[in-house]
């Protein structure tokens, strides 16, 4: 058997007792370490599963899926997936290479970036198209994604933006070379992908559009939803390019425009930390 | 300390660690039990919780929220919910009322249907505008869900249709004479959901529109997701009015038209079962 673990969106704990207890009777013990992260690290899992995890890099899970499901159908293997296995990023292609080799596979399921996010209060029904922000680069600046934002607003739809994480990552001199030597991990904040939105507006009105989202447009930053120390700040996308949410991962919200009430009473828990909105220098040694 | 905690979808055992953690310290544990069920009951619930749980229904979260949130600024409270605190049905009534009270929250998330139906190999991000389908009475046939259908589909998008559950709902004749007595819950299947679809489309062209979504369309039927027995169906919308899923909880999901391959394949490991097209006579004694 293959079993797809979601293991939820905060820490170790965050496993369903159902999923731990497949944990524990497995195997082998993949982490699938390349889609999302954790705030907590692998020997923080292991320890509270009590199992040792074998990371699973794109690589290995798109080239060498075989030697992970090598004997699944006598054994009991499981792939664990931040948050949920058929969430943000799905796992079909393992689930079907699995099924052709006559592996039987069972989902089990957690918290998902998709549907956790309501918990600021936005009305989940009221979502339109998902859409990703990568980073950009100096000369691969797509602007796709914002289309879709708008599409959405036009249509009272907030959007969930899911932010850019590289993990593993060669830079282009190492890749052409064959070096296997890899960047460290970076992950997309709010600020950065609230720039990137900023900069799309300023280049529509270059050519003379009248975009429906603007530096006004009423936005929701969320930083390690789930977890301990998450938080969440309602502003507009201008605020959101300096919002300081503390570490990795970060999502966005771009609202629909009309908010029913009860939205904009939730959204009034989530103020901008007052540091956020000027000067920087009342908040540690480095002004 | 009030804590929102989210059950899952299948069973008892689909709390997460964290969240089983809180229910067994919180003083008083009460169990949502108007906008979902899970396919366990009540007491299996107790059983592997170890704790008694309390039942609490629309109107007493509605009205008598204060009594659930009795001393909760002293001890700690549990409001359990099937699926995701914040996920097809939001709790930020009663999660604004406490922080009024000055009670502090934390909401521990679990899988939803509005994340979960993902396992069906749908694109999640495709996903437009949820809506909800309410069982018509005689003099009560609401349309307006299916122009949401309508525009999602036009965009290409996928619409996940929540199906309506009635439960402690009083008849007119006993809620007019004041008589606490309450008809057996009533969960909307697959096929009533589809039947409906089709009256629509049908008063559709009566008036001489040429709907988008038709008899033929793409559509997946759902029920009892993460749970043992979960069955999962793609077929026509025609196909969704006689197929056989069984017991609840049941979805729909109405695909935006032009799949990705990797959609198909997932959808191709679903197939209709063999009795919902023809006679049901091979299925059992009652033909």
């Amino acid at each position: 058997m293959l079993y797809l673990i979601g293991l939820g969106l905060g820490d170790a704990q965050d496993i369903t007792v159902k999923g731990l207890e497949a944990v524990r009777r497995c195997r082998r013990v993949y982490l699938e370490a390349y889609t999302s992260v954790l705030p907590v690290g692998k020997e923080a899992l292991e320890e509270f599963y009590g199992r040792k995890l074998i990371l699973a890099d794109r690589e290995e899970v798109e080239q060498e899926a075989d030697s992970i499901l090598k004997d699944a159908d006598v054994s009991d293997v499981a792939f664990l997936v931040v948050g949920d296995p058929f969430g943000a990023t799905t796992h079909s292609d393992l689930l079907l290479r699995a099924t052709k080799l006559g592996i039987s596979c069972r989902v089990i399921h957690n918290a998902s970036i998709m549907s956790a996010v309501g918990c600021c209060g936005l009305q989940l029904y009221k979502f339109g198209e998902t859409v990703s922000i990568v980073f950009w680069t100096d000369t691969w600046r797509p602007e796709s994604f914002f289309d879709k934002v708008a599409k959405n607003r036009q249509n009272g739809m907030h959007t969930l933006c899911l932010l850019d994480i590289k993990v593993k990552e060669q830079s282009l001199e190492n890749l052409m070379k064959g070096r296997k030597i890899y960047e460290p991990p970076r992950y997309m904040t709010v600020n950065q992908a609230a720039q990137q939105l900023l900069e799309v507006i300023r280049n529509r009105r270059a050519r003379g559009e009248d975009p429906v989202v603007t530096e006004e447009t009423l936005c929701v930053g969320l930083a390690r939803v789930g977890a301990e120390d998450q938080k969440i700040a309602a502003g507009t996308l201008r605020e959101m390019c300096s919002v300081d949410l503390g570490g990795p991962l970060h999502s966005l919200i771009i609202t629909g425009g009309s908010l029913h009430p009860l939205e904009m009473e939730m959204l009034s828990l989530f103020p901008l930390p007052e540091t956020s909105s000027g000067s920087q220098s009342t908040e540690g040694p480095h002004p």
